[in-house]
């Protein structure tokens, strides 16, 4: 099988990577993931500080949950997109720790539906980070780290533009 | 009516700005909507620049013009979201511009998807920038201009981070 | 700014009402919103009256905040595309209380999924239909009061057809 | 298999029609359905309209499309939910071409999608106010006749309130 | 009215069955009902075995009915397409109890969402493993039954390839 | 980092395989995705076939663009949820060619957007039955090769149950 896929990887010519971007490459950006990661923590915060009974608190309760569940849902979808449409064979050959960064971020975003456990979700935004890391290297755009301008206010990669 | 809206509005006490954001408020930033206006211009560029015909010319115009109607409802939608959860009575007493700001982008994210002509396009990117400079300065963060890092490398407004 | 946004204005000629609906203008009716509205309301209704616990009640009372959820989005949803799309300039010169009724109808669609407070369901599903009435009137159609035909039966605004 | 049918029939007690709406029989209402087969007509004609040549008529040509398919579906899926939800055994007993006429509107539908034929579109109109009356007589509201406020103006069926 | 119905299905031709797939017939097969009907009994079950309280009760039960609530709805789109696309009146002259059959799905998909009760799920599962049966007896595909090989491990009709 | 990955790993305990299904382990069966698959092929055959021109052209390609856009993305997705989901750590270890593999249908999927050359759609099929392959000899479970039972009737894998 092995044979195969290296057969269709010379066949498509997957492995040169690509200066600009053809839809679906379009416009790739982590910054989507890493607010979505950033919603997961705020959901848990309000989870745990959530007090009360009754109607008023299932309605809040219910709807962090779905909150965070959609993030979470998000933050590893636009990862995957990213992965899949923009990193190419030789930027794996490059950073080869990131095809277990990626698969440990989808990781990640299903313990971070599964559970309300804060440090899960601080996890998952570390993890993102990292990954915007990389992508901004491949592309060339130095970063900076800096404390995001809302709750949680975690600190975050963002390019130096 | 007209004050039948401001008994409403003193009982539900829509008029104090909040500091903090519970949700729905959540975590607002306008890079979504700013990524998405960059996107319909993108879009634009390649549907003026694809040539051929044929099978392979249709395939690639039909998902140009589907990205490019996606992402301008896309930008309408983040606008709307923060211009009605983030927002305040207040807000808009403090930058009397700012409604008709909203309406103007939501008429140009209309026009964007009616039209491939990229003038629109900008002006739709303009249009969220210049929202995106009030957003921060009403959050009390500094903002700075910079080339986005992806085609097509129009100039945006970012926190100052 | 504000002089862009006037120049943006009369270059891409938004202040003209147009008499006839094209894409994306379609075919606009308030009446969806309405629905929605009432929908808002009437799991609010649900949710003051269940009783017990258990399982049964959590399904019960997940679903009624979920759908109650959707349907106040879906609310705002529909005034914003009405709003954006069909409401031109000279409209909002007409009707001055038109840009704040709008910005009303986000804020309270907002409250309405952070509370399961009736008044504020039943003030949502007034300040759309006063919505309704001036979408309405500039369409040159009469409208008349009714009761709704199902749960929970409030008085609502109708084209007179 | 029939057995087994009508043994969970009187199992789950479906038969009995109820007066009252629980989730999901929510709010019942056809106008969305027939609001959306309107647009369908409403694309058609604008498909058949369309003129020139180039990236303004493919970007047009494929919203048209886009928007007719979108409605289309629509119409078929709120149908399904009044005919799944709504509408129980003894209502099929007493209206025996509901079931007939269900399933020709959703194949009206389908074709509606398949064409720009404005016949089919046409048809689905009045197939669904066709539905609409029985629906309406079941809920013992009176319906009468006319033409709806916006293009394609067809007559409509609409409750009498 | 049925007269109506009956020039329609002369008109359009629905009548004749074809024994290939033009869009939106596409590709049909109720396997994916099979297994969303499979994830509600499966969720019902979580739900029941669920232990404990405060946040982490609350997230898996609200994530639980979620995942109920959006499969319950899956099985019902899928079977309606099938229903609406591919059968066409002669099939449903040749296996009579099909439209009850259709319908009674619907009905138990509701009745799934509103309930947490098991056997309201395998109902469910049995109505479209029915479904399933009778599909695959008009594509001339005999089926076997056999343990799906997941929990619930329910019995299910296959396709016998 | 990559240390932390390894600490995260250690500390969240990805690395043991569960026999079990939690959500959102949920149930798992790339059947979806291989028919999703089947559906792209399908879609390039048909867009390779059609004839003619006008608004009848244009509607059915913008339509078989559209299918094929949404079938295969869904393809991604669903080889995303098992890969991100199902496979832990150890999997990888016994399939060392399974992270490239994952890769490649994401890639595949891509191209499938962004062609209609049918070489590619039957590269994506064979790829994700590769993965069909190795995820139900995971699971214990012995595959056999059939022809689908609709067009485009190629040959896949499926579970001898």
């Amino acid at each position: 099988m092995y044979k195969l896929i290296k057969a269709l990887d010379s066949k498509f010519g997957f492995d040169q990577a690509k200066a600009h971007c053809d839809v679906p490459c379009g416009i790739y950006d982590p910054i989507v993931a890493q607010i979505s990661a950033l919603t997961v923590v705020r959901m848990m915060d309000l989870m745990a500080a959530l007090e009360g009974e009754g109607v008023a608190f299932n309605n809040s309760m219910t709807r962090y949950i779905t909150v965070k569940e959609k993030h979470a849902e998000q933050a590893k979808h636009e990862i995957r997109v990213i992965w899949g449409d923009f990193i190419k064979p030789d930027h794996l050959a490059q950073y080869p720790e990131l095809t277990e960064l990626v698969h440990n971020i989808m990781q990640l975003g299903s313990k971070a539906r599964q559970t309300a456990d804060r440090e899960v979700g601080v996890a998952l935004v570390e993890a993102i980070n990292q990954f915007a890391e990389i992508f901004w290297a491949i592309k060339g755009v130095k970063t900076k780290k800096a404390k995001a301008p809302y709750a949680p206010e975690l600190e975050m990669v963002y390019p130096d533009l």
